[in-house]
């Protein structure tokens, strides 16, 4: 592992490599052919070690209905990541000043009307509503890959307005949820480190917004609901988190109705692979070419 | 093939299916297991026709630069489609009143303003600024498979607010251009035949806005700038367009000034593969069930 990079640094190498394509506003930019087949083959590699499982595999486009993310008190928590989806609505009287103001670069938001769609916040969100009732004998498991959006531009290439989550749904009794995300904390970091990434856990909390948000980091934090699985992709003293694991107990089987067959509130949790910031740590921890990679790195991911 | 579907009747039938999981909103709902599974296996079959080409493989998230959809002209032909995002940018005071105001099922327009981000509005968009400068000789060829944000809720399964787009985009000289379309046009109808798809090719026109509108998709079909490949989804009559083929001439290389090496601007020419669509093609004219689908057809697909 080679010292420190910086944000720029890091950004810079991922660019000459054509691992990563700038597109002019900061946290959004395109993959590159490598970059998108190393993330197709980790993405398989957790299909593989998931495979026992029998989960239920879905895909949610990258927009959510706007009722699941009102209803989900998301906005209540991090108002500043959410984005909400706006179209034009208008006339022809008003397309026509439309065109104008975006042609001669005046203002034109005016003109934009919110609609019944927003971005997708957390890759679990889209999946709980379709959970509301009550569940099956053993619960429920979902596995899905998508895009999530989070409005935090920024210079580190790892912290994306846009990016994909290889994301697991388990919703069930308490015991059984729990079990589920010990078992795949075990499971997260022997995949990690059996692609030479020096990966470990630790509790973590969110980025809870404003004043009243640091006693709900605290909280989370001290009730152990939150793990990260973390490795140095920038700096080595503040590694990045690749992988989240989630406990929200009650949280969404209250908000969307959820029962365990005896009646109950079901419980959930759920856990993220950040593919895109996998891959990153990926090419920072063994270099920009897959050339000078360990044999037993490419081999384990069919490279 | 059977009859008519009605759109309701198709869509419950791939609810029914589990092909497809409503999500309360038009237009935006979760693909079950069995149809990302063609999904992939159509898109891997592509990748096989397109292999000799050697096109540079991209993939670029959901999310564009919204200079990009202002410089495109876009919104002066299809505002009505286009998404910009929006997000919350207020202190803690304006934190509470969004807050109560989501509670209380009150408006929060007034407390989102416009980010620097849109939704991708066609899946060829975000690569042209990348073209920006002089093209080395031969031009350039790029495949991406993008999602796609149109502001159209419809109860047809076939007309969705974010889907998925295999998408080339050729840039050069004319004949160079062109030519590379029609090559596509007759490998599109070879794959979507070989796959049992009463697939054929039309001359075809885009939904431009308002009164002005008309005249220019009249001239759009008059100078044959853009094919469909369609095959009936929902009506035999109507059928659905389930790949496009564009030529922009210089419309693109003038916007985003791309030169080739003789000095002149680039022309540019895009196709796409609708790739829900295709798969929603497959389950209605094969059935609902894998099992039932002719052995040709599977084998094609590897499924």
């Amino acid at each position: 592992m080679s010292a420190d990079f910086t944000p720029e640094g890091l950004h810079d190498d991922l660019v000459a490599a054509g691992h990563i394509i700038p597109v002019g506003v900061q946290g959004i930019f395109g993959r590159g052919p490598v970059f998108e087949q190393v993330l197709r083959q980790f993405d398989d590699y957790v299909s593989r070690v998931a495979a026992p499982d029998l989960a239920t595999r879905m895909s949610f486009p990258p927009c959510l209905d706007r009722k699941v993310l009102e209803r989900s008190e998301y906005l209540d928590s991090f108002p500043q990541l959410a984005g909400t989806i706006f179209s034009f609505t208008g006339n022809d009287a008003q397309h026509k000043e439309l065109s104008e103001n975006v042609h001669e670069g005046r203002p034109w938001t005016h003109l934009q009307t919110m609609t019944a769609v927003c971005l997708t916040p957390a890759a679990c969100y889209p999946v709980y509503p379709s959970f509301t009732g009550t569940l099956p004998e053993g619960g429920r498991l979902v596995d899905m890959q998508n895009w999530v959006f989070r409005h935090e531009p920024s210079p580190e290439p790892t912290r994306m307005q846009s990016f994909r989550v290889r994301e697991f749904v388990r919703v069930g009794t308490p015991d059984v949820v729990v079990a589920w995300r010990d078992l795949w904390l075990q499971r997260g970091l022997e995949i990690l480190t059996s692609l030479g990434l020096p990966a470990r856990a630790e509790v973590a909390s969110d980025p809870f917004f404003g004043r009243g948000g640091r006693m709900l980091a605290a909280n989370q934090r001290e009730q152990q609901l939150k793990f990260e699985i973390v490795v140095p992709v920038i700096w080595q003293e503040k590694p990045t988190a690749v992988c989240s694991f989630n406990y929200h107990q009650d949280h969404f089987g209250k908000l969307f109705e959820i029962q365990n067959p005896n009646g109950d509130t079901a419980h959930t949790a759920c856990l993220g692979f950040g593919l895109e910031r996998i891959v990153m740590a990926l090419f920072r921890t063994h270099g920009m070419q897959l050339a000078d990679w360990p044999a037993s790195v490419r081999e384990q991911l069919g490279l």
